[in-house]
């Protein structure tokens, strides 16, 4: 199943995206509320049941998409979790880390899928970074390993877009060039996890700009695995549904090309992949865009 | 005007502080909502209007503290903002950086005043953090530094507790070490912003841990003013009522000493400002604590 959360006529509206379009769960369910509370409310099933065999209410170019989950309490963000290409010959003097770098996003720097990211004033160093995102489904701390998969509700695609120059303003954190307002996107939908019957340890993950590939690699070269992932952040925080973990992105972001390729606008940034979808969005100055 | 959030019979109420003891908004006037609402309402002086002239409700002894604001959109961190105690004196080899260091925090990593801060069986490195915290009280994007005082609701303090050694997990980002659940503090309740008719550039911060006096400083000698930071956080995010931003801690901190002197269960942190109050937390090992 794929949920979205979509504006209509102005408001904020839950669907199923089928084939043909879009279910619209807000008009035949309006107390299902938004995403985070069918998962707080355990009401995956009876979102399943609302949406069975029933005719799609919209076309899927008659809505405008938001952030799969608009209102999370927390987006988490893993640093380098792929390694360079040629890491695993031995031959590119790559020496994993101990522990993955964790840093957060704030909701509003995130767009949804076709919305455009906004290049703001203050740098031309947008830059991409495709990424695959945990939906968390169901609260827990100190999650085990082998129960991690107890707490995904699904997979989303992300771009996490940088703002790259104010990355590096201070020492040791890079909250400011990660935050910049609709600065990076989440979408198209959240798929589900029984989708993904045979877990998360082979899901390809492609990023292209103006249909050139610029980022290709596989969950299953990752540093640190989901289920890592999940019981590592869960020592120290409580997961709540409605979070997200943004898997770390591959190698390819346009800081990496000698000259670097920033996005620009017109541009248009595709995060894949194939079981889970297409995110795609325009680049955009922020004076242009404000609407 | 002192705003506080507390916990009687087992429900958050809003009120405000008086020397007799607490004035019990949520049941003189339910629809206010949290502290949160009444600043996205712009309600403050409805709130000093129902609270005028009335004589408390509970006693200060009677209440449970949480967070002044128990559920921010955001808690915005700043990382070292006051010199080392020498570097005015030109002899420290101090450099002051060129732009502060921003971090996130989650809301569960803060309990209320009074409540025990936990050390996780993870470490033995709890750390206290005095600090002055921003609430926001008005949206704002771009705010320039002449202005910042327009968004500002008013000030309380912070116990930005840290587990050290998950500091430097990563390379990149402190995320881990300080955002352990309930491993910091914040309160006891709002100053309202008219209660610093000077401004906020003369502020004295002290740190006491079992009475010792461990840090002691005042934001004349910060390195990034309040009003620099509110200009600088907001060219990337838009601050929203309610929002957070603890503006950094002086020297001091338990990891400065040699050997280092972190916290321990049985202690006592004291974070206090004059004009604001003490923020005091006993501290637990997390096992002992749950209730």
């Amino acid at each position: 199943m794929r949920l979205l959360t979509f504006l209509k006529d102005g408001t904020a509206r839950l669907g199923v995206a089928q084939d043909g379009g879009v279910v619209d769960l807000t008009a035949r369910a309006p107390d299902l509320g938004g995403l985070r509370q069918v998962l707080c409310a355990g009401a995956l099933e009876r979102v399943a049941a609302i949406a069975s065999g029933v005719a799609p209410d919209h076309g899927q170019g008659d809505i405008r998409y938001l952030p799969p989950v608009p209102d999370p309490e927390k987006i988490v963000c893993v640093g380098v979790n792929y390694p360079e290409r040629d890491a695993e010959y031995g031959d590119g003097g790559f020496k994993a880390p101990a522990f993955p770098s964790i840093f957060m996003r704030t909701r509003e720097s995130l767009v949804g899928h076709g919305e455009p990211i906004v290049r703001p004033p203050e740098s031309k160093q947008l830059d991409y970074e495709g990424e695959i995102a945990i939906v968390i489904g169901r609260e827990g701390r100190r999650v085990p390993e082998a129960r991690a998969h107890e707490v995904v509700a699904g997979l989303m695609l992300l771009n996490e877009g940088s703002v790259r120059d104010w990355l590096r303003h201070a020492k040791f954190n890079v909250t400011q060039g990660k935050n910049f307002e609709r600065s990076g996107a989440a979408g198209p939908w959240m798929v589900t996890a029984d989708a993904f019957p045979e877990g998360y340890d082979d899901l390809s993950l492609t990023t292209r700009v103006n249909g050139e590939t610029r980022q290709h690699d596989n969950t299953r070269r990752l540093l640190f695995s989901f289920r890592y992932l999940i019981a590592y952040i869960s020592t120290f925080m409580r997961l709540r549904p409605g979070d997200l973990i943004s898997t770390g992105t591959p190698t390819g972001a346009g800081a990496r090309f000698d000259p670097p390729r920033y996005l620009a606008p017109g541009d248009v940034v595709e995060v894949e992949s194939p079981r889970i979808g297409v995110l795609q969005n325009p680049v955009m100055d922020e004076a242009q865009d404000e609407h």
